[in-house]
């Protein structure tokens, strides 16, 4: 028989801060306090254990848990000398759910259980103190009467209107009549006629009565806080926040203390260090004569902690080191004790009952990125934690905010969002709407900030996505064309903000009855995905030397190498600024998009549109110089460092023109009919594009295109070579499923090679001949491809897209059904999928070393910036993982965490 | 050193059958029967070896053949009594190719080779005959100077027109002047100095001599041999049929022997048995007085071998038998003699010289279908052959042709084909020409026989595709939609016939200068691809007891069953008399496109366009009871088999109404602006259709659907049990990637389950829950499915898209290009690439049997059909293959075939 009670209390505990997940984090960390001594009111702890079993005994409490509860509420009735449903000195109990990862207000708490016809005399005669004792009894009802009586035993209210609105509206309309403005207006005599009224409407809405037995109130909790584990609020949280349906939630069964009881009383939260910058001060807030509930309801301004913390807002108030000074030193004595025991910012509640001062609760504090890495640092400095420790106290992903300019929290909260959207690229930006790529061009040139609206991106809106400072659109998710770019360039976007609907001909912006115009002005949080109308206060993102010299730590501990992705000298040399030691994916098809790009566009589309092989090489011969040039500018700027060149990688179609504009250009151009123009577009249509003619599959097809791209990589190589730069090209093949289309390719390779050397008379560009592994074939070959291929880079999108058979662009119609439903814990194209795509990439790696042990192996999908898939590449054995160059930063540190981890 | 040459000749030689990979086929067989001591004249073959290293050393003659060479010419001249270059007595042999398998065609012969001006005259005085010595010499000067001075030296011709042509248009010109109706016209004398011309011609057009000695001529020929190994006619035609390019080919050098030296002379070819019925009659033709080659181009008609096989064509023409009868009677005993040797029919080459027999080749014969079944089966039943040697001398794809009427193949000689085009779908059909799909619909129901004329057809067209008798497409490759659909229900169809140019609005048909209009008749051979102007003769295709009898023996060897893809009640019927143990495949969504289902086409329609659940909800419940009276019309022609039915699969925007006047009659009954149909149409539009929200995934979003469909299932199932039938079905689900979807549908199907036992008051419905395994993620992830599913059906077409990441729709684009580079060796889609795809197959095998050791494996993709594919999934050790009903004989005698190479 399982034990499923832990009891704490009297310095004394069952349990300790190590049983998180049998006690929940609130339990582990209450048995933790009262072992140290800290004054924390006795109770008890019932384990995840239990609940999970009752979930499995479909929703029965195990029969061996009621002699339990009797045995562990004579130990609280001891500790607090009252008994639990005494006549004379009635002990009151909380019940508060308690999970082992925190997910606040998701789950259900009650409150002052125990309180009924037979003990209200008793507490009333104990405290002096009626309308305490009414209010006290007046919080149950509402409470439980929400929480147990409808929401656990499903009971349905009769009227289709949920218990709590309807005893809410009875108060108010009692404090109406009467004139009244706050609770404690109402008199005790007021306050205990409303309890009756809350009672018969308790009977007359759900049709059974509120239960007037102390033990029948607590089981009634007991049950209805496991039973919250599985309510829709609940649910809905853990598939956000990643969190197992089978991890269950602990019960706290604890006495009250009360924080309003009179002057002498209070109630309030601490942080050991200050959450939103890190500085080492005690920063709280607290209210005199209140409970809990209060200071978070935000219905009160609450007074600051201590003087060092007082704000503009708060100046006028006392603190608690002016109210209730030795309280204040116990309470500050505390906060030494728990930050050094925990080794790290702790976030406390207490409540001071009656000039006594109790612990509720401890748990180690959320921060701000910014604060996470002073408080790291500084704890590093004081000698609270060691080096490793250090490094670790960041995650990864908190990085991204210090790269980036924001929106000033404090003038968002000052105002209302226009509407919401998905976060895709990070930071805040101003700018003046535009609705199409060209004027967004148009405009930019001219030295305005423009924001592009669309309802959706693509390829032919890169040149308007450039040119904008921050990008909207009405469709798309996470991983739409438009989030992609946007991330990858580190540019901030919202994407899906469905409130809008755009009207691009007539240049209007409409959500509900507002009306924006071409060339009004928004303000977007990128980072928060909300749209503001006007102009906002933006804060600089400052250079930050202490963020340096973190990184400069935390790279001591990595194996794993950190690429990036980028395709021009601009991204190149910024990513070299974030620490990146190399490109792992130049895409050649992105010079195409850049601002000086409209004749090679052309070309580009004139050898697409080509019918002959002599045409076709035509315009490639026009093409090559422009290319050369291209690789020949990030090369220089990335001298000494590997640059991996991805070979031409897209379905031609994208680059096909799709206006009757850029039609008509080509057509006079090419002296083709438009009719021939456009027939031959929509020859290029594919089906399926991401399945279609696209990669190394253009190559086998026009092996003239490859040639191309090939002979300018090493001759822009030759060149710098002659003038005294070490430039380290890679050339890599994509969507390969088959060794044999690498030999083709390198077939190529090789002569184009040789005709270099002879063409510049020098003897050898040193370089390595690669391929993606993307297709799932490929993957499953590895050993054959691993026979042509010096390296492998992972492409973790489209391998993902294969092996899920999950097109990128169209899993918008369902992903969030399989998220809802649990079917899916996250989407595999944020984090990578380690059951399917990571065991494809797990066997690239054993056949591809079996074949050619020295194989460099990296990764350059998505998942390269994002900290769990760097987890897994470093476990894979990968050589370097490659990522846009914001997220540089990022996976430096999940590197290095992950070497620490592993170590 | 490795030794090259295998002598034969005088009853004996170094090689036998056995050696066919060493020696080819043709050096194998002259050698088995140099040693069964038939008549071959002296030679000796240089193996495929010598091929190969020939190749790897740059095209080098390996230095030791040359003294291996001039032993075994020695050798022959001993046996020939003749020597090779000697002026009195002078041996000439030939020099032709021989690959393991037969190319007929496509690689190089010299013949004659040993003449010159030191042999002509030692030639003329022993053979009298001054005008065959002439002729021989011409002869080898056009093949020489063609095949070893062009071809093979890579000289290129002077003015660009091949040297053949060149010699060819002297000679015509000379029989013009001369007004020579035959080659025999040309005198002795015209003949010499004609070979002086053609020797000055080479001269001039290819710049070097014709070599006037026999060792130079051996050399250059046997180099040509090897070197046309890799001619660009031999590299297509092992790209067709899958041939290894590193088998090479062997050479054999054999003396001449002349079938054109006079009347007691002759040449001629013959079958032990008949190739086109498989009756039991020595068949051929032959030529007095001429070379092989005389009989092969067809310029005379050739002879009948003997009485009995005399023909309406050639009555009037002596057979061997009457013209030669004591030669014959050697020959039918030779026929007899090799029969036995190896137990099959042979296909021999013999000539006649002065009254000589020789025998210059045999091999395994070429037959139909119906012959090879007749063949073997009267082998067995003469004691030739075992009942296992009878079982795997048919190649199953045979038996296709014996299931459809063909056009007659006699009728087809006398005329030309209007165009040619992929034979997509078998048999012959005669129609009219339609251009919609309304059209052939209408057409038909007036009982025309129409056939359907499309650029490409789509799922809009397949109501007019079922009522057509044929189907003929401009664009689209063998796995297009209208070849896999006519290929599933086995109807006619051709392909990719590019050279028409179809005008839909015109309703015209345009090939070169013909138009064809609607109504004209054109006939299709589907089984060859090729399209003719009119009617032509048909044959129909009788019940066949032969047949019956031949698969019930075969059927006995089988261990795997075989199923159908059946989505009607007639074709299951179809299948079940070709022997179909049960459907694997019955496609939910067909029943949609029946000739009776217009309304509840609409009704889908409605429910796709439904926005909120309630819309849908009404139109799911008025489809019900068309889509159970659907099921079970199937159900019970298949009564006491298993049938497995797919839950709804395609992607919904599938069925949307594409045309305007669809559109407006939904827009009317639904009472929705049609603006607001086409928007929703457009939303359901998807960039990649094949990844994007289709199978499973709809039944996540739409549980609703899912739940109908399977409770018609189990209401149809339950009202057949209560007529006393026993329905066994089988709930698929398809494109699942992840156990917890199967849970999700498997949590609907119980429910409605219980709900449906209790409606109709039965205990149970014996049925089965199971997947398609088509995503690599389910594959790999195996083990976690057979949690839930009881039966795995292999859906090999998406398996093979996302495994290569090839979209079966967009492949057409670099197919082709592929197979030409030898990149892939077969269309993935038409033999299933067992490295990957069988990999990921044998991976799911493992992990579905180690969670459910009784788990039941079937395939269900076109693979199903394919020999090779069964043979496959005979080893992976699954239960059952399902293919299209005309592909059920076919895989059930490959499943035979399968099991008796494993024993």
């Amino acid at each position: 028989m399982s034990i499923y009670i832990y009891g704490f209390g009297d310095g004394k505990a069952d349990g300790d801060a190590s049983k998180k997940d049998l006690l929940g984090g609130k339990g582990a960390n209450l048995a933790e306090m009262a072992k140290l001594g800290l004054p924390v009111p006795a109770g008890f702890t019932i384990s995840t254990e239990c609940c999970t079993d009752y979930f499995k005994s479909g929703k029965q409490l195990p029969q061996s848990l009621y002699a339990e509860i009797d045995t562990a509420m004579a130990k609280i009735e001891r500790s607090m000398k009252m008994k639990f449903g005494d006549p004379d000195n009635p002990l009151l109990v909380s019940c508060r759910s308690g999970a082992r990862s925190s997910m606040p207000g998701m789950m259900e708490t009650v409150l002052n259980v125990g309180l009924c016809s037979t003990t209200i005399p008793g507490l009333i005669k104990n405290t002096g103190n009626e309308w305490f004792v009414y209010d006290a009894y007046r919080r149950l009802i509402m409470m439980y009467s929400d929480v147990v009586m409808e929401k656990a035993e499903g009971i349905e209210p009769r009227d289709g209107m949920g218990i709590r609105i309807h005893l809410e509206i009875i108060m108010n309309e009692l404090k109406n009549d009467l004139n009244y403005e706050t609770d404690t207006d109402i008199s005790a005599l007021e306050m205990k006629t409303l309890c009756e009224r809350f009672k018969r409407k308790i009977k007359e809405t759900l049709g059974s009565e509120f239960p007037d037995n102390p033990r029948d109130q607590l089981m009634g909790s007991i049950g209805a806080v496991f039973k919250s584990w599985n309510g829709k609020r609940a649910l809905s949280y853990r598939r956000i926040e990643h969190i197992p349906d089978d991890w269950g939630t602990a019960v706290n069964v604890q006495s009250m203390v009360f924080g309003n009881m009179g002057d002498k009383s209070a109630t309030g939260v601490a942080f050991s260090r200050d959450p939103a910058t890190g500085d080492n001060n005690f920063y709280g807030e607290w209210l005199p004569n209140a409970q809990g509930e209060d200071v978070v309801a935000g219905i009160r301004t609450p007074n600051p902690l201590n003087n060092t913390t007082k704000s503009s807002h708060n100046r006028h108030l006392p603190s608690l080191e002016e109210a209730m000074p030795g309280i204040y030193q116990e309470l500050a004595q505390i906060r030494t004790t728990l930050e050094h025991h925990y080794s790290d910012m702790q976030d406390i509640e207490f409540t001071i009952q009656q000039g006594t001062l109790y612990m509720l609760q401890c748990r180690v504090g959320k921060r701000t990125g910014t604060a996470a890495l002073n408080m790291a640092m500084d704890m590093f400095d004081e000698g609270i934690i060691d080096e490793i420790t250090m490094v670790t106290r960041l995650n990864p992903k908190q990085l991204d905010e210090m790269l980036h300019p924001v929106v000033d929290p404090e003038a968002e909260k000052k105002t209302t969002p226009l509407a919401e959207g998905l976060p895709a690229g990070p930071g805040g930006a101003i700018g003046q709407i535009v609705f199409t790529s060209e004027d967004a061009v148009r405009w930019a040139r001219t030295g305005k900030k423009v924001l592009l609206v669309r309802d959706e991106t693509n390829p032919e809106d890169i040149e308007g996505m450039r040119a904008a400072v921050g990008i909207l659109t009405a469709r798309g998710g996470m991983t739409s064309h438009a989030a992609l770019v946007a991330r990858g360039w580190g540019k901030c976007c919202i994407v899906g903000a469905a409130a809008f609907k755009i009207n691009p001909e007539q240049r209007k912006l409409v959500i509900g009855s507002k009306v924006f115009n071409e060339g009004d002005v928004l303000t977007l949080n990128g980072t928060r995905g909300l749209v503001y109308e006007g102009e906002l206060m933006m804060k600089k993102a400052t250079e930050n030397s202490r963020f340096k010299a973190f990184m400069n730590v935390a790279d001591r501990y990595r194996r794993l190498k950190v690429r990036t992705n980028a395709d021009t000298p601009e991204d190149a040399a910024r990513a070299l600024e974030f620490g990146a030691e190399g490109i792992g994916l130049f895409r050649t098809e992105h010079m195409f998009y850049g601002a000086d790009s409209a004749r090679p566009l052309f070309l580009l589309r004139k050898m697409i549109l080509s019918k002959s092989i002599d045409e076709r090489r035509r315009a490639l011969d026009e093409l090559f110089p422009f290319v050369k040039q291209e690789i020949q500018a990030t090369l220089a700027v990335m001298d000494e460092k590997p640059v991996t060149l991805r070979l031409l990688d897209p379905p031609l179609h994208e680059f096909v023109p799709q206006s009757l504009e850029n039609q008509e250009e080509l057509s006079r151009e090419l002296c083709i009919d438009i009719d021939e123009i456009k027939k031959r577009s929509l020859d290029l249509t594919e089906s399926n594009p991401m399945m279609g003619h696209r990669g190394v599959r253009l190559g086998i097809t026009y092996p003239e295109i490859s040639a191309m791209q090939i002979r300018a990589i090493f001759e822009a190589s030759a060149e710098l070579i002659i003038q005294g730069k070490n430039p380290l090209p890679e050339i890599m093949v994509p969507v390969t499923c088959n060794e044999k289309e690498l030999l083709f390719v390198k077939n190529i390779s090789e002569k184009v090679y040789q005709e270099t050397l002879e063409k510049y008379k020098i003897t050898a560009i040193p370089h390595q001949f690669g391929t993606m592994i993307e297709i799932p074939r490929a993957a499953l070959k590895a050993d054959r491809m691993a026979e042509h291929a010096e390296f492998f880079s992972f492409g973790t999108n489209d391998l993902t897209q294969m092996t899920f058979g999950f097109s990128r662009d169209d899993i918008g119609s369902f992903m969030n059904d399989y998220i809802d439903n649990a079917i899916l814990d996250a989407d595999p194209f944020e984090t990578l999928d380690q059951d399917a795509v990571g065991r494809l990439i797990e066997i690239s790696v054993a056949l591809g070393q079996k074949t050619r042990p020295d194989i460099k192996l990296g990764i350059c999908g998505e998942h390269g910036g994002d900290p769990a898939s760097v987890e897994f590449c470093h476990r894979a054995g990968l050589t370097y993982v490659s990522c846009s160059p914001y997220r540089v930063p990022i996976a430096r540190l999940a590197a290095a965490q992950a070497a620490i981890k592993e170590a």
